[in-house]
């Protein structure tokens, strides 16, 4: 997003951990020239900076007022009583795929890598990079919400994480999939992980802070904004290795996360639905375009997000049928018989391109297979041998 | 198919066109060593041969004793009385297309041009290299029936004739959907023109003889073989520019078309549907394997196989809305207020990260524009404004 290249990710030492949580306060989510300066002076002295910034008439800036409002320590100390980490770059649990961020430019002016997120819940944030995120419609179809719920309890029963943004329909479908498979399951919100929204979820929220991860770049208390969400998108995106929409009607907030994970170099995968339904149109232009490739099952999933080699996936094939155990010469035979009605051996070897006696021979060897049988107008399909 | 190359069209000089229709009688449709033969001797030199030709005991061969029995002049006339006429290559009706299957392999012992095609109705066969063959499962749902024949009546009502093997399901919906929206339509079968088979759509077949063509490689009078259907569906592809697949379960012959058109170098494109759905396995694995574009409507047919420049097709967006014909400032102002309830004016303006002055007078034009109200509690985003 900006010239500035990632520098070796910051000490983790107190005071900057403490100048992040106060400017993860001050800033909107995603405010890229809050990345570009911090990347430059770093969180203290940014903090420092604007601290002093005044004015002609003296007054301090807006930024400088509300940094003066706000203690970095304890925000932290606060967060952590109720069990909330605000995990910085250089702590173990920091993803290096948010660093990705660097490189890509905002959209609607959001973009850059967070200065740090607020999580609640055992699953960390490094676990995600193998994880698939899964993103759809609000309004999902009954059809899209099932696929979404299907493949992520097949995904997260794999041992993959699945990552979404806790909205109705699509996300729900597959946060509740992976719960449902015993899996590992991440909520990245647009508002502070410690509030419950839409309040519809606050279960499957609660469940997530007990057994999956709650993560937000908006500190503890924030409400969900438009600006929030539009921000929050590209974290889905860029905390996860892959991204799959499951129905997404054109322009909608999940075809955003998708633009950031082909932005991002992420692999972007769709699942198509009736060209006749409205929420799959967003996807089929993906697939359409290339940005995606189209998949059908969780089994397809894993193949495209796995290490080579693993998860490898059969091309899928229609079940043996008897017609396959023949030899060329019999199948050729068989090929001889007229679609529908009888004909006579003489005539079945003139189709057939075969002598006579070849051909009552190889007839009665179908007969015994139960491809061919014979009746008053002569040799005739038998049910068995039509397929 | 073979290493001959397509040698300059023979003449149509009588004997020539005499000689295929007795070939034509004789071989099988799509058998290759007829191809091989006809391009190394041409087919007047080829008839001569087999007929002179003798086993060990003096008996003649297999196909000199049925060309002895074969006399292409009465073929020709029979057909002709009935409406039926021998198109060869050098006619000016021949297509040029077919000629490329002497370029590619054959495939179950099916494959190059055929000495010959015999036609019925008043469509030309060169009219429908420009056109699209829609081919698809015979057991279509009826989502797949009804996008087949809106996507026929849409590819055929602008003009490009929709060509099909008249089966039922798939074929049956794009011929209708093309008669409907009064285009031009072909169907190749795999038994003799002057054949209905299926049956059941007899009142099509004699339709198309009236208004649009019948063809086949099978002389007339022959029944419907497995191998006849093989063969066929090569001449689909052939035929045509591109191929669409409206569903088409694993292994089904519409993928044996589809085939073929990948292999003849034709645009393949595919219609998705539910990943739940066997009829549309088929094609979700040619959109995955990269092997067919995924299209959704005829518009985006139209597009695939138009020439360059025509046929255009935008992108499809969401229609405008109020939101769009904001000022950037005016759009980070609503995108300052909360999702749920309301906030006060300099809330809004920390969140906007604007000054308090300019963001109360935008509320004001926001308001007039529908897409912000006031009430006790303060701004909040009115429904216009959410979207």
């Amino acid at each position: 997003m900006t010239a500035v290249p990632p520098s070796a990710p910051p000490g983790v030492g107190e005071a900057e951990r403490v100048a992040r949580a106060a400017l993860s306060r001050v800033f909107e989510p995603g405010d890229p020239r809050q990345t570009v300066l911090v990347a430059e002076l770093g969180a203290e002295a940014l903090c420092a900076h604007l601290l002093a910034e005044a004015d002609l008439a003296g007054v301090r800036t807006d930024y400088g007022a509300r940094l003066a409002a706000t203690d970095g320590a304890q925000e932290l100390e606060r967060a952590a009583r109720r069990g909330i980490r605000f995990v910085v770059p250089g702590d173990p649990e920091w993803p290096p795929g948010l660093d990705d961020l660097y490189g890509v430019a905002p959209v609607q002016d959001r973009g850059g890598p967070p200065v740090g997120l607020w999580v609640r819940g055992p699953v960390g944030l490094h676990e995600l990079a193998g994880g698939v995120a899964v993103v759809g419609s609000r309004s999902a179809s009954e059809y899209g919400a099932a696929v979404a719920g299907d493949i992520a309890a097949e995904v997260a029963g794999a041992g993959l994480p699945v990552v979404s943004g806790a909205a109705f329909g699509i996300d729900r479908a597959a946060h509740v999939g992976a719960v449902n498979a015993e899996g590992r399951t991440a909520a990245v919100l647009a508002c502070g992980v410690d509030r419950a929204y839409p309040r519809e979820h606050a279960r499957l929220l609660g469940h997530l802070v007990d057994h999956g991860a709650v993560v937000s770049e908006a500190a503890p208390g924030c409400a969900p904004q438009r600006i929030r969400f539009l921000a929050r998108n590209r974290l889905i995106a860029a905390l996860t290795g892959s991204t799959l929409v499951v129905e997404a009607a054109l322009r909608s907030g999940a075809l955003s996360t998708a633009n950031w994970a082909s932005r991002l170099q992420r692999t972007l995968l769709g699942v198509p639905g009736p060209v006749t339904s409205a929420p799959s149109a967003g996807v089929h232009q993906l697939i359409r375009s290339g940005a995606a490739t189209l998949v059908t099952s969780g089994a397809e999933v894993l193949e495209a997000v796995g290490r080579p080699g693993e998860h490898l996936l059969e091309v899928p094939r229609a079940p043996e049928r008897a017609r396959d155990r023949l030899t060329a010469r019999q199948r050729q035979v068989l090929d001889g018989l007229p679609v529908h009605g009888g004909a006579r051996v003489d005539s079945i070897a003139v189709s057939a391109g075969m002598g006579v006696v070849e051909v009552r021979g190889s007839l009665d060897r179908l007969a015994r297979a139960g491809l061919v049988e014979r009746d008053a107008t002569g040799w005739r399909l038998a049910a068995a041998g039509r397929d």
